[in-house]
């Protein structure tokens, strides 16, 4: 479908914003008056570029307060219409947003208010300029699209017609159905944007926190199923105000607009097959989601410490890489690779997740079409191709094939003390992976790995650490085969990434696993004494238990349908593990114990004189 | 009066807390339970910590989800409660917060409650723990001040009284009158918090919006002088959640926490003069609102581009200090300093501002008690010491007496071309001065320049840079004589301090200043000409005007009493000039044209190559 996106979604100029429109795929723009009137160059001059750059100029945008005023005011409108419909020729703009009256609005009568616009739409005509009228959610009278269509109606203008807002419609919770009533032809014009589920005054809302599809908690797919159903024929423009994405890279916010469409556009297909026909939305490749974990890498300068750090979990050295300076361990079908290979001054860094999906190739196209970038590099895979792409947090995502037994590219791992520390395994896999997300690309990043994985984005929590409120959100499977949380560190954090990362590894049995750790040397992160004795209070577990958690260090939690042990590693540059034993059908991931983790890793690099 | 803090007001670790609240002067604590819990040190370590440091551990907190359960959960209520009350007395405690229940309520009846919190009481006595039950805003049942104590009466326990928390009252609207009909001694604690008005869920709202007194919307004083009246004579205490203060310097943070009680503590001896009684509130010195801007003075290693710029602005050069590398330039009451002093390195940097105030010692006097840092400093006062202070944004702030003349300070320079520049004035003063703040310090320095030179502070509102948005709030004096914009750049700015500053002069007629500036080489920053015709298109202005306007890079903007023409300088290092007209009663700032101006200073940054 032809997509377009206003220009108040990105950062910088108007002409930066184009090049950047034009770079990301888009078809066409929004302009986005006062970014006109804040740029030196002419409106003739923007039309020239937009050309240029082979983008429709679709939508001039907004004209406030038009209807609903007093007669005498009126004029004062007329003569700031002519001003507009002027400037629209000059840029080339066919269809000017009207959006319903917020500040001068004194007459409540749906009449009077088509009257004006009907008025407006003669004074449009000659200059060959449609007027699209948008319910705002805030307006002083008219703040449901319904009303603004029956306005639109009764106004019968060819030249007037709607344009609806996904945002202005869901977040006041109005039904989308009734949009199939509006003939396709009166929806002049299309604008989406997600949000997150706030309980906000609306305005506020709407100015700070919508994000692009994909990103939020609107149902978008059904909302855009309805006005194609109507018959619309025009492009899925965007039109996001959000206070990060007007600070972010222009490029890269585009490329994740565009990416946003593309991913709505496969939802919409998939869930309204009834409307699939040339011109209409595409689907993307069919994937399943990931399987489970194929392994982790952790890339570093000197890679030593993590070496001992996972003996001393009892992973088995699983061998170097027949031509490379990279290294794999293996705990049952838990592997990490420890890759020295153009590592120069890195310290170690959690720096690739492979993931198994039943159909790599289905799984590579779709990856492709959402445009996420590839990554060219075979460190250790060699001659056994992986593809892999690069997440916004630069993360670089690896697809294998599942299968039942070791994957492939492990045979290119050649070693020649196989078997140390093949003993009975106490591990079970990867449970979940924690990123470290800066917080200009947590959104974009939301976006990627969802989509991209095909996952399923959960709501965000805050977790207190010493150094301010760290957000965190989980991209998971359904089945739970695989689970990512996404952290966004405090402003204040001094870590160049942001935060240490970290691998959670499965076990079977967490206190044997931390006591055979120990015996091997580990040192696990120093848990207080103060909350073993908080959590005897809390619940009412064995003296005995407790005793023997507060000497391993192993924390405790429980929801509804089970409990969780888990203890931490101590950190080592930028990553640390964890190990965690879900019993019953425990489904989350120690949230309580998050702040204690974090106030005692700040403790501890104190001590060490870390920071 | 005796003043407390909730350690989740502050970051670090709980001893970093305890350290940084005995530093800035409080006399007590409330421990957070989290902060403990997390903390590697024994209750016993924590409490010695305490005892040396001068600080009373006044209230553990917070106990929730106490009452309202049913009588199979309760069970499980009293094994917690005995555990806290155990961890109390090795604390040294005697107070614990007992929050209405949220989570696992399920019998809404007072008598029920009460009765729970009677047979708490009953197993808190033998240990010396009140407890003081608190109506949480977001209470399942119990959301009601009011409530809370019709449960408390009926509990009727020697042990159980309320706590008051202004955040839970005051952000449902209760009126906080009926505090009265609470007997003193039964308010077992207070808590206070101020906060921005926002329309959003109360929760949020208080997790991360909360506000030290005098930097949000509550009326505090009003609210304190009801707790007052009832005859509460415990700490003012202050419970404040704020994702800033979170991740901010500990110790600054605890300084502006006691300055902001030492100001609530003035406001409420000020309005409750029945109050007044030994360890009651008490004033500040009474000081007026300063009567003017001094001087503004530009720190720079060559000042010599600003030089320039006064001198095309008209100002006459009036000398150098006897002693010390400083020029003083002058247009009529408008003075600027330029300092080279001790400025290796400096670019031009608004590094101080002057203020006329009627009573220079009550006024260094009242910045004392609120512990504003002295600046030791004397550069240009020479033998003339004038009293200065530095704000949290780093400006020196001076307060000199308000006089007819030219204060004395200025026979300190000396000039031997005085009388260039000498021609009819066009500016007659500072109208204001704009500062860049640190997002880390923004609310601190709201209340640095509110309490420090008694000023007003307005609502804040934001502006839409090519960079992100700019969070802008007005600090002024009724009559208007002294107004100060202060600033928070968006994250991604690259400046040093966020943002170059600027001052505006006021003149009484900007469109000759802005001709005899261009016609002595002033560059005016280029205003792009689609904003004129934008202009034409909003307002029913004289043609002739407008392309003046055009012509000489003029704005415009109007109010319902008035409006301002003004213009800006280009930007030199950090900081620019702007020309101000105010015809009628205009009353802003001309913000509709801030976004035009920082858009045109970042193009022209841009084309200069300085971004």
């Amino acid at each position: 479908m032809r997509t377009s996106i206003a220009t108040v979604c990105l950062s910088g100029t108007l002409t930066q914003k184009l090049h950047a429109c034009a770079e990301a795929g888009f078809d066409g723009v929004e302009i986005f008056e006062p970014d006109l009137v804040a740029a030196p160059e002419s409106p003739e001059e923007i039309a020239a570029l937009a050309h240029r750059l082979g983008l429709s100029l679709d939508l001039y945008q907004p004209f406030r307060d038009a209807e609903g005023v007093s007669d005498e005011s009126f004029a004062a409108v007329l003569h700031r219409a002519r001003s507009k419909f002027r400037l629209m020729r000059r840029l080339g703009i066919d269809t000017m947003l009207v959006c319903s009256n917020v500040a001068t609005a004194t007459v409540d009568d749906d009449e009077h208010s088509a009257a004006q616009l009907r008025r407006l739409g003669d004074e449009a005509a000659p200059y060959g300029v449609r007027l699209a009228f948008e319910a705002l959610a805030w307006g002083r009278y008219v703040d449901d699209y319904r009303r603004a269509w029956r306005i639109t109606e009764l106004a019968d203008h060819p030249n007037v017609g709607v344009c609806l807002d996904s945002f202005h419609i869901l977040s006041r919770g109005h039904d989308p159905a009734a949009i199939e009533d509006i003939p396709g032809e009166k929806i002049f014009f299309l604008q989406l944007a997600d949000a997150p589920a706030l309980t906000m005054d609306v305005l506020s809302w709407s100015r700070h926190h919508r994000l692009f599809p994909g990103e939020g908690a609107f149902d978008l797919s059904r909302f855009v199923g309805h006005v194609l159903a109507a018959g619309y024929r025009g492009p899925l423009s965007l039109e996001v105000f959000n206070d990060t994405f007007r600070q972010t890279d222009v490029l890269r916010t585009a490329q994740q607009a565009k990416r946003s469409l593309r991913w709505l556009e496969d939802q919409v297909a998939r869930r309204s097959g009834r409307l699939s026909r040339p011109g209409g939305p595409e689907r993307l490749p069919d994937v399943d989601q990931p399987t489970g974990f194929d392994f982790v890498e952790v890339k570093a300068e000197d890679a030593g410490e993590v070496d001992t750090l996972l003996r001393q979990l009892g992973f088995t050295f699983r061998g170097r890489h027949r031509s490379k300076p990279v290294r794999l361990w293996a705990h049952g079908p838990a592997r990490v690779v420890c890759n020295e290979n153009l590592a120069r001054e890195w310290p170690p860094t959690l720096a690739a997740v492979g993931f198994e999906v039943t159909d790599p190739k289905a799984a590579t196209q779709r990856a492709g079409e959402l445009e996420a970038p590839p990554v060219f590099r075979r460190t250790y895979a060699g001659e056994q191709p992986l593809p892999a792409f690069r997440a916004p947090d630069g993360t670089e995502v690896f697809l294998s094939g599942a299968g039942d037994g070791e994957p492939a590219w492990v045979a290119e791992f050649e070693s020649d003390d196989a078997g140390v520390g093949a003993e009975e395994p106490l591990l079970t896999g990867i449970d979940h992976v924690n990123l470290a997300e800066p917080w200009q690309s947590f959104d974009e990043a939301v976006l990627f790995y969802s989509s991209v994985l095909a996952l399923r984005s959960g709501s965000s929590q805050d977790v207190a650490a010493p150094t301010g409120l760290v957000r965190s959100q989980v991209i998971r499977g359904e089945n739970g085969a695989v689970r990512l949380a996404l952290n966004v560190a405090p402003l204040a954090y001094d870590h160049p990434r942001g935060f240490p990362q970290h691998v959670a590894f499965a076990s079977s049995d967490v206190m044997l696993a931390a006591r055979t750790a120990r015996a091997r040397g580990l040192r696990s992160l120093p848990i207080p004494g103060n909350y073993y004795d908080d959590l005897a209070a809390r619940f009412d577990l064995p003296a005995g238990l407790v005793e023997e958690m507060r000497e391993l260090g192993v924390l405790y939690d429980r929801d509804e349908n089970g409990d969780f042990l888990h203890f931490y590693t101590e950190t080592i540059g930028g990553v640390f593990f964890e190990v965690t034993q879900r019993r019953g059908g425990y489904d989350g991931y120690g949230a309580p114990n998050a702040a204690v983790r974090l106030a005692a890793q700040h403790v501890h690099d104190q001590r060490l004189g870390r920071r």
